[in-house]
């Protein structure tokens, strides 16, 4: 079934506010199975609104539109759906008595606003909203369902798991299931190599391969008659992933982010860890701060920008700065030691590099990153060649460098199970 | 004159990616004075894209569309845009050679995509792309120009800026001026109020306001009968704001950040920077080390999270961690303080408070930050209270923390050369 997104507000035509109402909608609306082909964003005009909505209605089962539902005379939505599917805007007495007791306790309105947010569309299903004052409205005309939404991300939100999700979930004819498999360690290229026969479009299960900055992300959906049948019908296919993927699956859980599943691992494995960062300064210890729990395995981090700090801080050997330069292998290393030493972890990561845009050299060019990793004693240092701006080039490495941690704790881990450190 | 925003790409549909082009191009047609009134959000389809194409065509004086514009099969903009404006795809042989330079040093790509990015629509304007591979088109097709952009965020940016924008403010009939006002240091209806007899949205030139993260963007814009009467219009308005807002004005160009201004305050007055974290985690490091240049002064960084290193590293005492807790303002002096000393640096900016989701308590609640920052030896701390989630409270006290850098070494400079030092 199709399903198509119009935002509504001048505010999004200016570019004053992202639309992030847009993506969480459209994010949800994929989830549920429903297929999106198109969003629109028009300004809190009548005219033009009347306009997308006659044209998304002609292509789509259900229209989802967000925003202009506040009680301003620029609020157009309520009105502009009713008049286009021939409905008068009626008074609901309950929505009425919400904002009346709403408003009592936030603050005052005049009596006009009051009851043009308590009107709605004759014949509709009101959705409550227990955040603001501004009701949704579910209208069913002929084929086609109208949702209306109010536009603050919050609202929206929580209006939408509460009572559009599970209405959208009745209505639905088949019954959707989607997984999402998250990968490091292996390039776009190889990712739609290994799995080129699993990746019909068509097929169901489907699987589509989304690129981060470091990750790669495979999300599949199985289509069946009720959602136990759908779920049944994915686990083969991650069961398939799992076998080609293996260690390069950093979880299969939508929400968990890299840094989560890292921190889970140094907690899981009681490794408390460290970092020393040149030219990313501070970015992978924030990225791996974000995590709420850190405290149980983060204990302290090094920015050591200047050759001077690498020495004084953290123990890199003036000699070794001398012969290799700054942005080298055995720096990295001797980083990543120095940092295992210094804050007393168990692991530590280091990053050195040339982050641009001046700085670079024909040996050494912008983009030259080197990433070590000490983990109990064992130090690993690699070489990467980041492309893109100096943003670009750090985000870039953090993300290799959080990559490399988990592969070194990993085989860390294994070498203590399969006893081959022996 | 009217222009209409395009963006292509399934992973927006899906949701998979929030569509911040749209919001950005939007902002910058706003300020060149065009109007905005619609924004399409299609997939990697040459049907459906060519069908809005056709639709904005029909409305627009110009039209920008954002992304399919890759080297897969499934990027489709260009032979879209030729297809529905009559014209052949040929190859450009200029755009073919930077392809070929650029792919040598980063990596290997087949021949058949080189010659799909390099290929462009007969007769077109094509803008070049420093950053990645793809070109950029502007297509001129009757009264109505398309103007092609690739859709990867930092490319896109750095196209519109170079060549992109500079076009528009040629093509446009009547001529916009715009500069950019950027605040800290003042809430959002301080600034309300203050401007409140300058905000009239019909007036000439106008005042728009958008609120960052701890900071207040003020767009000005002029519309006159050539380039230099705009910028006339200007001036007064600018000196106004200059009056009115004083030392919280960081900057009046539209490109330089709250963390560049604080760099090159930090580079004229000669004065070295070092920083202490704990919640912020390396964040604020990570801000001040984007800066291009920023080695000159930039010292080192140090990432306390745990009360132990606190305590060793920047010498912070048992005592008064034991008496205040790690999240207090004679905590965070002393960990300013200790930064100076142990990195032995003009300023330090130290951080600590609670980010949540838990560890808060009555008095200490989710949100607490105490920011400390030490400059010469006279140390400053003040208190904030942040609202969101974690990641939400961290990018606040680390904006908050460079507005308190800034702060104080503007009250040093003007100590040192107003005398008042004596």
């Amino acid at each position: 079934m199709i399903a198509e997104i119009i935002s509504i507000g001048s505010e999004l035509l200016k570019g004053m506010v992202v639309n992030t109402n847009a993506a969480y909608l459209a994010g949800e609306l994929t989830a549920l199975g429903l297929t999106c082909r198109y969003q629109t964003t028009v300004g809190d005009n009548k005219e033009r609104l009347a306009e997308v909505l006659k044209v998304a209605m002609g292509r789509a089962d259900f229209v989802i539109l967000a925003g202009g539902m506040g009680l301003t005379k620029d609020d157009v939505t309520k009105e502009v759906c009713a008049l286009t599917c021939g409905r008068r805007l009626v008074k609901d007495k309950n929505v009425e008595e919400t904002i009346r007791q709403r408003l009592k306790t936030v603050q005052d309105r005049d009596e006009g606003s009051v009851v043009k947010q308590a009107t709605v569309p004759e014949g509709c299903i009101v959705m409550e909203n227990h955040i603001g004052t501004a009701p949704g409205v579910i209208l069913k005309e002929n084929d086609v369902t109208l949702i209306l939404l109010p536009g603050k991300p919050e609202e929206l939100h929580a209006m939408f798991v509460e009572s559009a999700r599970p209405y959208l979930e009745k209505e639905r004819i088949a019954a959707f299931e989607s997984q999402t498999v998250k990968l490091v360690g292996v390039s776009e290229s190889d990712v739609a190599e290994a799995i080129d026969d699993l990746m019909d479009e068509q097929g169901n299960p489907s699987i589509a391969a989304y690129a981060k900055t470091g990750e790669i992300h495979l999300i599949v959906t199985a289509k069946g008659d009720d959602d136990k049948k759908a779920k049944k019908m994915l686990k083969p296919v991650i069961k398939e992933l799992k076998n080609r993927f293996n260690e390069h699956i950093y979880t299969t859980q939508p929400d968990v982010t890299l840094e989560e599943s890292l921190v889970e691992l140094l907690v899981l494995n009681q490794l408390t860890v460290s970092t020393v960062e040149s030219c990313t300064g501070g970015l992978v210890a924030g990225r791996i701060i974000n995590v709420p729990g850190v405290s149980e395995v983060f204990k302290m981090g090094h920015i050591t920008y200047s050759n001077k700090a690498k020495r004084k801080i953290i123990g890199v050997k003036r000699s070794t700065l001398d012969k290799y330069g700054a942005v080298s292998d055995p720096v990295a290393r001797e980083m990543a030691k120095g940092g295992c030493n210094m804050a007393k972890t168990d692991v530590s990561v280091s990053v050195t590099g040339v982050a641009g845009p001046t700085g670079g050299t024909e040996n050494k060019p912008v983009g030259l990153v080197y990433i070590g990793c000490c983990v109990k004693g064992k130090t690993t240092a690699r070489e990467y060649h980041f492309s893109g701006n100096r943003a670009m080039i750090r985000e870039s490495a953090v993300s290799a460098a959080l990559v490399l941690m988990r592969e070194c704790v990993l085989e860390y881990v294994s070498e203590l199970t399969f006893g081959k450190k022996k």
